[in-house]
């Protein structure tokens, strides 16, 4: 088989605000060969990413993604590996073209596990499986009481676990911070696993993350997510030594494994969390996912758009049985759930099952996404570089 | 003063081939700010830097450039650097923001070192601009007498350091690497500096990059740069330990300084370089030459473009005085050198003098440019969202 196509579907919401909800917009990728198809999802940026794509070359190590994707083979699983290995050398020189990637990357494996009648996990080498424990993951409210409600909410859903975070986090002072903190696990109880997330909102300073540790651990908070800039290693481990306790986790704003392993390795993390849309999809994914069992990491994946990227977001530590724990986006925009027409939900135990189907085990929706869909056309010199698509 | 305006100007050459040839494009950033004009240069790939500059917001960080910049105050030197922070911040998911802000980070000093009537480098505190010794930087030839050839040629036009690599490197025996090396020390003569760039050939791959250590040291080879990815910190780490006489140099992909930082920190090489035109200018390059002097690692420009990109690349180490060598593309596309009216060239005894004028003190010859000008227009929905400058 080859690849013949490569299509893109920018969706967004009617109205995108400043909140912090990346499911206010998609980048969904088709890709076609011969009679097979497979869709995996970019975050983020849109239209930046198509840009990646269809770009002219600037020079031979700074080509665009096409160049190394359109027209090449892809018989089996190795082949993902040798075609990312192309978008590496060729695009080295074009930031962008790993999230660009992440996105083809993801629709080749469901491709060819739809070919063969596989789940992704069991081409990636898993004999089964593992239920995970979805956390609800969420903004902040404006005030404690809010977050205190949102949790109460997701509590009420089922979730035995949630995560709460940017918004006020860091913007005020640590009493502020404390109160969030214990309104969400008195809203949760005292047995369930509460996350926080910082948005990286204390850059590099660590003394002012440090301020916010007696309370983390008043709320026995499991871990505290991104306290700093995504390669801030030396400050994740300036950090993680004053903290015994409450465990840093990171690796979203990472964009090849290296990245994620040297938060492992030099920032010291207790948890990597990995979006298979920015990452370079799931093959780097699982290999970071190898790299943080090997070392008493726990593995987290990152999402927080479609049940597609969700799926995704599974395969690489699917059966992986220490690793239990998994973000679930809680209260995602109309247009994610839409994406999909299928979704996978938590159990009555709270758990939830990664699907046991050919590739991601996910259909897309093409026609309740007719409304969300946004027409892209870039011409150079008056002739036409790209068009969204019009099927 | 605010910031009116932001134009790109997208430069190609007629044809763009995949030889590893950097000045064969460029995006050219003029930013306007009442009477005041700044240009700075983003490094590659023109249409997705623009992408990111215009693209719709995804949701609160990963807003466009534009957000962060258009209509921001610019009176002294912090507000670029709280511009950057807000950058930063609003444009955390968006990959290629970096490399866009970059280009207009440097606009902002030449700017204000306009409207200052002061050098850039007297902005960043640096009393005076010493003398710099270019090397000529070449890609080298598809066999060892055309590696001769070019290095005799560099050394005839006055150059007394001379950086050879890419092509052939990596890609077939160590006897033929081994060969180039020698090659190009016969044509340099015995005191000349040499350096090898390896193109990040070997991955992650220490033992072949390894395999190389005993010809480069015979060589008198001064460093060996870019033998791996740009992220692989350990196998940096591995090779320097390896290698205590010909010592690593690399950078050139980091797009903030602490990606640059954790090369020296973790990575162990001895010689940093930093390109402007993608660690987000001259504020983190500068803070990157610090914390290299700091740590007895000698700080390298980065540029393989325009007289404008080379005079932002200098400016950040200009008043350090025992990092005294520089790269000097020596053998640019018609692009590059049409891009400005004056050129940074060598005395009589092969140094280089930092430009002691306004900004960066580089007149942009707009009108040569006519015959570059690659036209862009982008549509969203039929509504236009960009649309290349006429002036």
């Amino acid at each position: 088989m080859k690849i013949d196509a490569v299509d893109f579907y920018y969706l967004s919401m009617p109205e995108v605000t400043t909140e912090a909800d990346g499911s206010q917009d998609a980048l969904l990728v088709r890709v076609s060969s011969g009679a097979h198809q497979g869709w995996g999802e970019c975050e983020a940026s849109p239209l930046t990413s198509i840009a990646a794509f269809v770009s002219p070359i600037s020079h031979g190590a700074c080509r665009p993604v096409a160049d190394s994707v359109l027209g090449q083979r892809i018989d089996e699983v190795a082949d993902i590996g040798r075609i990312a290995a192309l978008v590496e050398r060729h695009s080295m020189d074009l930031l962008q073209a790993a999230h660009t990637w992440s996105g083809i990357e993801i629709a080749l494996w469901d491709l060819l596990g739809k070919a063969r009648g596989q789940p992704v996990w069991r081409l990636l080498g898993y004999q089964r499986a593992a239920k995970k424990l979805p956390y609800a993951s969420m903004l902040c409210g404006e005030d404690p009481d809010e977050t205190f409600a949102r949790v109460k909410q997701a509590s009420a859903r089922g979730f035995r676990a949630v995560k709460v975070g940017w918004g006020p986090i860091g913007q005020g002072s640590a009493a502020v911070d404390r109160e969030h903190f214990m309104a969400a696990r008195s809203a949760l109880g005292p047995d369930g696993q509460l996350m926080v997330d910082a948005g990286q909102v204390w850059r590099e300073d660590v003394a002012s993350a440090a301020l916010r540790l007696p309370a983390l651990q008043a709320a026995q908070v499991l871990w505290l997510e991104e306290p700093f800039l995504a390669n801030a290693f030396c400050a994740y481990s300036a950090l993680a030594q004053r903290s015994p306790q409450v465990r840093l986790a990171g690796g979203e704003g990472a964009h090849n494994a290296l990245l994620a392993e040297s938060l492992i390795e030099f920032g010291r993390v207790g948890f990597v969390q990995i979006d298979c849309g920015r990452v370079g999809g799931i093959g780097p994914a699982k290999r970071v996912a190898d790299y943080a069992a090997e070392r008493s990491v726990t593995y987290v994946n990152h999402t927080f758009t479609s049940h597609l990227a969700l799926s995704a977001s599974l395969q690489p530590y699917a059966g992986l049985l220490e690793h239990r724990i998994c973000e679930y986006p809680a209260a995602p925009k109309s247009l994610a759930r839409d994406i999909t027409t299928n979704h996978l939900t938590l159990d009555p135990s709270g758990e939830l099952s990664v699907p046991d189907a050919p590739g991601l085990g996910i259909d897309i929706n093409l026609g309740a996404l007719q409304q969300y869909r946004v027409d892209v056309e870039i011409l150079l010199n008056g002739r036409r570089l790209f068009k969204s698509p019009n099927g």
